[in-house]
């Protein structure tokens, strides 16, 4: 028999477990899906299992499954961990509220206000709101359908005829965008891609050119969204063109910078945002660059209301006291909102505003130095100055996406690939400030090592020669 | 100098702790708003503060905030946990895992499979699958969209004129449906109330009625949102005939049991929702009745194939290797996905089908317990035989809301209010099975104590005599 103390004293060891092994073996094998079930006993059984072994199952097939941060993981715009954001999580999983009123989260209300408030303010938008999304792209969608009633009166409550509506995005922006113009009935063709510089940059011009051409066509411009850091190249579109040329049409101007919203806490980098106090809308995930954990996305207003007018709706049965404003799930998409500010929360207090910028110096420090070993070395090249926290790198002689399987098969590094202008790139996201000048070194030597090793014949063959299934193709 | 072990166990220290103060002090002090940042010292520093402070600050700050669990918590509908499933989700946090694709979350894109083919199954989708979304709204949301994408094949590219378009849920259903109609572009008119029978049930001769006449008035019937269990009643609407309805005019049904779909797990309830393997899709949130933490909805599909083709996007940077199959990302509105399905599992685990189907008589028990109790009152009358898990009260002499409020200003139990045909009652949630005799016996006196205090004078005199400042308008 296990007491609740004993249990939840187990989940602290084998959390401490579980970031030792992204120490000692942080590329871990993967795993055949086909085998996974059988391999790892994870069929749902009729009679229940005692907790303690629940548990230690639980904690094996974590280990069995991909390193999320650790120094070989590039892979994704997240990585690394605040422990003491993860703390905070690993407790507000514990208490379990929901976000939804201050009946029943109390304080946590005011929580989730205060680092909004900050982000807010940090975007310029000092007589703003927002509200926590369980990630970005819901963040984009709820911009969308806010423009879309701000643009339409009547869609709200009468509905709107989404052929006759139009969003605009980069072509290198997130597939979000997208998404969200088909959710919200636009259908997919209703996000119109705007060209790029060579840099990967939306054209003002071009997307000034759209506006007056659909206009002109009778159609309705909802939203624009600008995007700050891509991706791919971590590039960010010009703020300021952009704010004029939405300024000019009249339409809603969203800025996409789930990636590199983060820029804005470092007076060293938030110049790459210049121009975003004039967007309407934001989103910013707070669990990519700044290291709490999945979802904390803030969407964040200039104006204060939209959401509510928008996104509101009455219920008897849930909104039942306070005023409004202490319920923020009358600013939501969901009712029930798990609780994703308190992470926040606790890392804004355990970094403070300097340890937050201190974070992104170091980022993009770290992202610098890596492009300089790119640009010095004999045979990898840098396929451009990095602009923000992604580092593109060509491997000359090998398809970069076989050099990232090849490096995932043989345990050395997880990274992944991308295209720049029809080239395909080894992409590395430069998300945890605990990679050091090792790190960034093993990263160099073992693409470049990988690169030349498939220079000389077919993958399969180093595949094979290095003893792994891969399980990756 | 915290060591990571060392503020892991402080976590294991801390949540123990909690579960404790649960017990203890189950209905704490609320807290105005306004005194709620500085008597928490909530602001955000510009210099960080040491771990284990900070750690100790998120501790008291969860302490100050309503308990969501204990034996007095009877407000929403989830309470109490299964602490393995809330183990698992303290892991979940740590390793960080988001389920979009194989490659970076390995055997986890399985388990969520399997917990999802199992629910499927439970629903009569044999062929199905389904995803875990973050709360039954957006589950519901993607339903519409799939739904609609279904109904009018060029909205997915071309998009959509909501107006035309419409979608159906009772007079009684959750406010998700009416959200998911605007978010969609229907406009929340697009969402049409069908009426109810006296219990609370759908009409299916009025739905019949109404998609008449709107296929005569050259509207599309897009969705039909049957609910298995009402947020106040718990009422299931008849799924047979609404089947029927729906199969005669060929419109996709969709079942929102976001509450009520755990009675699936119970022979001896399942019987609620008879006709559901009819459905077409369904939303089931394991986060209410079963235990788990928010979020947790699983959105299950009777036939494979419908959420990919709706909401799949391809991203050549994130959906680089595997079959499609293999990442679930394809099939998500979201892009990034906390891991929401290992907790589940683990539950699973621990229980079995046997665990889960005891937990569901068990607390089907406790209903009609409560209900005989209330039966039985002198003064307190049962609002009307509860068809599932609430149960409804009146408080003649009192109006119910105030009853609840005064129950929460003096710190006595925590349950809402709602209304059934106009009349205002006191909602009780019966969806933690640790709630014993005794619990139910003080629900019962203190509901009645404080029906009866009311009844003797304004409520104001009342919260004054006992001491508390309360804070809850």
């Amino acid at each position: 028999m296990t007491t609740d103390a004993e249990l939840l004293a187990a989940v602290g060891r084998l959390a401490a477990r579980l970031l030792r092994s992204e120490g000692s073996e942080p590329v871990r094998a993967a795993w055949p899906a086909t085998e996974v079930e059988s391999a790892l006993g994870l069929a749902l059984p009729a009679q229940g299992r005692p907790a303690g072994e629940v548990l230690a199952s639980v904690a094996a097939l974590l280990e069995a499954a991909p390193a999320m941060a650790g120094p070989r993981f590039w892979n994704q715009l997240f990585g690394g961990r605040d422990l003491v954001a993860t703390a905070a999580d690993m407790l507000a999983s514990v208490a379990n509220h929901s976000l939804y009123t201050y009946r029943a989260a109390g304080p946590l209300v005011v929580v989730e206000q205060l680092v909004l408030a900050r982000m807010a303010a940090l975007a310029g938008f000092d007589a703003g709101e927002g509200t926590i999304c369980p990630g970005g792209s819901v963040s984009n969608l709820c911009a969308v359908v806010i423009a879309r009633g701000e643009a339409i009166a009547a869609s709200r409550e009468e509905g709107v005829d989404g052929r006759a509506c139009r969003i605009y995005a980069s072509a290198e922006a997130h597939y979000s965008v997208r998404k969200a113009a088909m959710t919200a009935g636009l259908g997919r063709n209703g996000c119109r891609d705007i060209p790029c510089d060579a840099q990967g940059r939306m054209d003002p011009t071009a997307l000034d050119a759209a506006l007056t051409e659909d206009r002109a066509a009778g159609l309705t411009p909802v939203l624009v969204a600008a995007t700050a850091g891509t991706t791919v190249r971590g590039a960010f579109d010009p703020l300021p063109a952009i704010a004029d040329v939405c300024a000019r049409h009249g339409v809603w101007l969203h800025v996409d910078a789930a990636f590199g919203g983060a820029m804005l806490l470092s007076a060293q980098t938030r110049g790459l945002l210049a121009g975003v106090e004039r967007a309407d809308s934001l989103t910013w995930d707070a669990h990519k660059v700044m290291g709490v954990p999945l979802l904390c996305s803030a969407l964040l207003m200039r104006r204060r209301g939209h959401l509510a007018a928008q996104l509101g709706e009455t219920a008897d049965y849930l909104f039942q006291c306070d005023d409004a404003e202490l319920n923020p799930g009358t600013r939501a998409l969901q009712c029930g909102r798990r609780d994703d500010a308190l992470k926040l929360w606790a890392l804004w207090q355990h970094q403070g505003d300097a340890g937050l910028a201190a974070r992104v110096e170091t980022l993009r420090a770290q992202a610098l130095r890596l492009s300089d070993l790119a640009s010095a070395h004999p045979r990898l090249q840098l396929a451009e100055a990095p602009p923000s926290l992604t580092v593109c790198l060509r491997t000359p002689g090998a398809d970069a996406a076989a050099v990232c399987d090849l490096l995932a098969a043989e345990r050395r590094q997880l990274v992944g690939h991308g295209l720049i202008g029809g080239e395909r790139i080894v992409r590395v996201a430069i998300v945890d400030p605990s990679h050091d000048e090792a790190a960034l070194h093993a990263l160099i030597n073992d693409i470049d090592d990988a690169t030349q090793r498939l220079a000389l014949g077919p993958p399969q063959t180093w595949a094979r020669l290095a003893g792994h299934s891969g399980g990756l193709s």
